[in-house]
């Protein structure tokens, strides 16, 4: 398991990747697989750890990334041979090593950073086994061996009454997350608006936030680790998810669908996969809708966005997914 | 030969690595080699050229450097199998693919960008036959096969008399190379300043160089090709490198003993190893010893600073230096 390195793995808050990463290495664990995790130092698994990074680069200023992405996926690919298969979950770089070695690697593409990333992956389209995390994430040029949605433990969220009062934001707060929106839509419904992620644009913050933050209306909590989330989750008529651009998943979607509380959100990217419209949430596309579907919350049952997470976003099924995409590609390869 | 990707090879303007990549590629080819090029596809070559980069990413902001990066070094371990030996002038990324190889891989380390990187070099010291340009810069922890200072086409550069009137700046405009010093030096000694060269860091440029260009006491002419420098470097009466950092090498310094012109030169990193005091110039700790250094350029014979580069700082000597290393790394193997 090729973890990346900018976070530990599980990440302390924020790190989407590491999470799926760790998720996916325990539930594999936990079935008998040997599984090595190469991870920082000050990662954590039931498996074993390799670690080159001390910590991850996103964390501890000393750490070069470039540095530390060279040994770290070296260190992977000069064992090659000790392994079945290499789950990739770094993004490209390791591409440039697969042909180097006779063990398969699967790579799963966490999103395009950008259109420029595409000619690596096109490069290796002949011998990957591309992993997409949802239908609407696949690359036109490229070839899949597999969509495998993102799962969480699902046992980890109580199923909340949605009773605080208050509407919810969880994310990064970047202009692509929608937190203005978020702050429009809440002050239009009348109903107060909780905010927690970390802050990725602080541009952003300053002008567009920060100026609406006073405490009663809208509370700003900063970043929460995995053991707040159920309660502020749980505690949220809904979460209020306007995306600005087609996120190729969102496990901070998932993780309220599994703590009862359903999901406003844009009609872009993986939302079309994720949010079962009158089911658990609305796919809204405008503001005034997103007011109107506030209003509708009543008619949504939070104990069928629980059942939609544990049916459809569990780690057991993502573990399921990946565990016979694995055996399909050692099979054909002996 | 696995040259950078930032500039072409040759490049137009400035790109030191690019240019020495050239020097070698070229003469290797003449002497018979069998050497394939691996750099940008706008690069020429006598050999054979493999490309995956478009351009160089310093030249086409549309050519991702990490995306090229890969796909660059990539290709060459891809087909490692059909070289005798891979000369590196890429920096460290291509160690990490350098255990997955049978072939051996000498790098040429163009110095170090910071001590973050060294952990890399580290790594892959038990396997890796490393070349220092000086021997200044050669770091305490590596093992190195050879110092094997750079080259150039001493023959392409007539020696000129030093009659412009002018003490020249050469290089990047940058705090390190001391253009500012330069400037100061000039001015006290009552000659005119030409200042030449890429501007590296725009800020320091605006606060500390443009103030004090007036086109007649101080000129600015921006980056200078290949053709250009000749004459530039030849009506000088000494080129001002006045550096404040550990220079790896001075190209720069090279080609301006190879036009005749003497150097005044910090004495600091491998200004110790190429300017001989009193013989091809002046090693000077502080601005007012640069200023009498300016007035005793009289006692320097530009013949022999001429005959000090043909003698040490020749593209044969260079070539000679790296066939006789490349050779002895073949022969250890088999």
């Amino acid at each position: 398991m090729l973890a990346s390195i900018a976070h530990s793995v599980p990440p302390r808050s924020y790190g989407p990747w590491e999470q799926v990463a760790s998720t996916l290495t325990e539930g594999l664990v936990e079935r008998g697989h040997d599984v090595t995790l190469f991870a920082t130092a000050d990662s954590t698994t039931s498996g074993r750890l390799h670690a080159e990074a001390p910590a991850g680069y996103e964390e501890d200023p000393s750490v070069d990334a470039k540095v530390y992405e060279a040994l770290h996926i070296a260190s992977v690919f000069e064992r090659a041979a000790d392994f079945d298969v290499i789950s990739n979950q770094f993004d490209f770089l390791p591409l440039a090593f697969s042909r180097l070695t006779a063990t398969p690697v699967v790579t799963t593409i966490h999103g395009f950073s950008s259109e420029r990333i595409v000619p690596v992956f096109r490069a290796y389209d002949d011998i990957a086994h591309y992993v997409s995390i949802s239908e609407s994430d696949r690359h036109p040029d490229l070839t899949y061996a597999a969509t495998i949605h993102h799962g969480i433990h699902v046992e980890d969220f109580r199923v909340g009454a949605g009773k605080g009062g208050y509407l919810l934001f969880l994310g990064r707060i970047h202009p692509d997350k929608g937190t203005h929106e978020a702050i429009e839509v809440a002050r239009l419904a009348g109903v107060p608006l909780v905010i927690a992620g970390v802050i990725q644009d602080a541009g952003y913050f300053e002008r567009h936030v920060a100026p609406h933050v006073d405490g009663d209306h809208v509370t700003f909590m900063g970043p929460v680790g995995p053991g707040e989330r159920d309660a502020l989750l749980g505690g949220a008529q809904a979460l209020l998810h306007l995306i600005d651009f087609d996120e190729p998943f969102g496990l901070s979607v998932v993780e309220s669908l599994a703590a009862g509380t359903p999901v406003i959100a844009r009609p872009r990217g993986s939302m079309l996969e994720i949010v079962r419209p009158g089911v658990t949430g609305f796919l809204v596309g405008s503001v005034s809708a997103a007011v109107e579907a506030v209003g509708a919350l009543g008619t949504i049952d939070r104990g069928n966005c629980r059942a939609d997470a544990q049916e459809r976003f569990s780690a057991e099924r993502m573990v399921d997914d990946y565990e016979r995409l694995f055996r399909s590609v050692v099979d054909a390869r002996s």
